[in-house]
């Protein structure tokens, strides 16, 4: 924790610095459920006090540092980082705005724009297969059971979320395919239902390059961020929901409509007469 | 025009409504623009008192005849119908409501609700080609090259409206092919451009059932027409626009702001304590 | 043993047969490394005797038991059935005709179709990558990881030999999916690499219904099977290689080379005046 | 004429060569039904002197340059070049070799491998739709129809040859998609129906770059033919028809087939203790 701190100070010393936004851009951490304590800033304090570093994945000791620096975070990947009510009460106690997790470039991206289709046409999704296969460092990480379950759970959450039938079957893979490089492929087939009972399917293919679909969207929310501390915001930024693939505290998971809330935000600070930096 | 009208009378009789409700369900007629004289009602019934017949398409006369019977009208095809400014004349002052034109049932569906991700993430559309095939009337009937032209740009049209971008390259084409019967397969394949100009792709495949597409938005128009016109709303329903291809003076070509705009519609009307009939 | 040798018996009786040809149709058993003592006719039968159990699998009683009847036997299952060298010498000291292992019917043929045209047109294979769902009850036993280790080496080994490029990434998933029941879909992404190390892509999907694809191969083999014995051959019916995923004792994996050998033994017994059976 | 004839003799001197060898190369020329008289080289000779130049295609008059300038010929493109009998008879009069017409790069490479199973499994084509997009120059030049009609003749022709079947549907196209640039992309779809009528599908998309997939099968053709002329043979190469969508003089289209007669080839002269010069 001291190190973290201590380097965030130093970059921001030695850039000349106002403000340092922190992102978090590692690779899968494996999926965990935060532990009760991590409920109540309290509780949440007194086990770090105690030392379980049994507890604290990495991210959420990154997140801690920088919220405690008073730097606005963005978590990106799909590790834990300050998605977690008693980080968000410190985070709003300092000042800081925060959000996460697990950014929306590619798959995910295409099923919460499509699933509400269906869902609004009445079209029964009766299975949604994801095949995603990646090559960079990431596609490597994930081909560990643990991450790779941790990054599957945020991609099929957000469909069932959407589509709220029990009965729908979905499945994600994520395979490490080597000679893909950077390059992400994914198929997705849908197998619905419609008129009378009608079988009908839609297939895809993405085919997209992880880093320069993942790139802007940093950008922007490094925009984001510094708007938001700009313009004395804290605690969860809502308004970026669209971004992300498992974002806190946003329960819409449909594309248009997150993206909707984002315009909405931005409409209200332009009418304001502030602006969010080029 | 008097026999189409008969032909209402009778029907309303002879099945003892009070409202007949009529859906055009024609396969598709020749793109037509239509004349100067169809803007002003005075200057179109003059045209038709002078019994200029190369002026009419069918689908105006049908159009026509159920709008001076005072029954709601509403267009699920390519057809020009009741879409000119002379005809929602007519509708208004009648009390009768109208709709159209050309039920969005499958690729222009997944157009609409693909294009606007594409514009909303600032991924720039270089080309996007759409294939149809289809086997059915319907397929055969396209199969001429002026019914086609009228289709494709309707279906052409709403893509571009929502790109915005005359640099982006795009093509339908529609194909019979016998072997289909009534399944329709689109294949479109989307090449867009991403930051630091690096090019991807997205392709789908859409393995539908024409009629068992088409027909539930068939019935929710009738309900919908019904509804209308009992709640005394007359001219055009551009609450409907999520049901069409190209819809009367709807500018919104998006599936989802369409869609939100119904959703809209729904919950006044709820508010207000009237509803849909199941 | 007695009792499927008694069955065989009661069934030749019943229906008044001169000869019953055995196929073998369960669903998949856990992959099986044949022991040691399979390679001999006569320590394959010590161990028999010694009732060792739990190194028979069914599919081996119910061939032994075929065999031991004279009744030609084919394997259509990923089982290890009658494909081993003990068997073989069993098979051809009772002048018995027998074949398997697993059919070929839908993805492994188009793989092992396409995979000899990279070999031949020098286009590197860097990765081969297979998706296969499928919702009956075959599906529902390939959800068990054994049988389904068993069934994936079976599709990849195939590939492995056509392409003999240790290099070469390949992978193979089948996946149960309810919703489409006797209806197997799969999707396969080959990626290779052609002149100046330019990488090219191949993606198919494959939409067949497994018993229409499966049933015309079975009848097919009992006529070959039949006409076989009629023929007094016995042994392994090399010339079938084509029928089967894992052609037992047959080198060659392309399709193409296979049905030209099949061709080639039709055209010699045709010559010789002897037909198949319609 | 002479022209062409003076720049192959130039050429010649110019780099001190033994053998020139002739590789067409250009864009599709509208399709062209060779006239009668081009049967006989007679006839066609007479032609040549009566100065019909309406009847001489530009590919015509390189191919006979180069024949009577004893130069190995090969036609890689769509153009009739050397691919009419008078041709032939005068290549063989003057000891030349030649082949062509049309490379066989990609969509037709799959399609001549993928129909032959299809006829080899009993699985009768109902449909066959093929859909090409390319971005190059190549391209740009078959939106003009009449070189376009030509190419997707080729393209059909080979096809229809192997399925046999006049009640199979086949369509090809071939769109100029400018974003592609030297990136083809073919999409398929085959409808097919197996056992008791039941239909099925299969659809492939090949993502190719044009010159990548040439280059090396020109290259080769440049030492076949090298080596042919070497060997005293000359008149039309049969032997390398799987390098061409329409092989003058080569009744097989099936790619396997094809290239089995070419693999035997080089097993005759390998036995014969000669070899292609690497």
């Amino acid at each position: 924790m001291e190190r973290i701190t201590a380097d965030l100070d130093e970059f921001r010393k030695t850039h000349a610095l106002d403000t340092v936004i922190v992102i978090h851009l590692t690779s899968a951490e494996p999926a965990c459920v935060p532990p009760r304590e991590f409920h109540y800033l309290e509780s949440f304090l007194a086990l770090l006090e105690a030392d379980r570093r049994d507890l604290f994945p990495a991210s959420v000791l990154y997140a801690l540092a920088a919220i405690e620096s008073g730097c606005p975070y963005v978590n990106f990947t799909t590790c834990l980082g300050s998605a977690f009510p008693a980080m968000d009460e410190l985070a709003r106690k300092k000042g800081v705005p925060h959000m996460g997790r697990d950014g929306k470039t590619g798959e995910t991206l295409m099923k919460t724009t499509l699933a509400p289709m269906f869902v609004a046409r009445n079209l029964k999704v009766l299975s949604w297969e994801g095949y995603n296969m990646l090559g960079n460092r990431d596609g490597q990480v994930l081909d560990q059971p643990d991450a790779n379950r941790a990054k599957t759970q945020d991609k099929d959450h957000c469909l069932r979320e959407i589509l709220q039938d029990d009965a729908a079957h979905s499945r994600v893979r994520i395979d490490y395919v080597p000679s893909l490089g950077d390059w992400k492929t994914a198929w997705d087939f849908i197998h619905f239902q419609g008129f009378l009972g009608t079988r009908m399917s839609l297939q895809f293919t993405w085919q997209g390059c992880d880093s320069a679909l993942a790139s802007p969207l940093v950008l922007d929310l490094i925009r984001f961020a510094e708007f938001a501390h700009r313009s004395n915001e804290s605690g969860v930024m809502t308004h970026l929901g669209c971004f992300f693939k498992a974002p806190f505290m946003v329960p819409e998971h449909g594309f248009f409509r997150q993206n909707e809330v984002l315009l909405a935000y931005a409409a209200a600070h332009r009418k304001a007469g502030v602006g969010v930096r080029a």
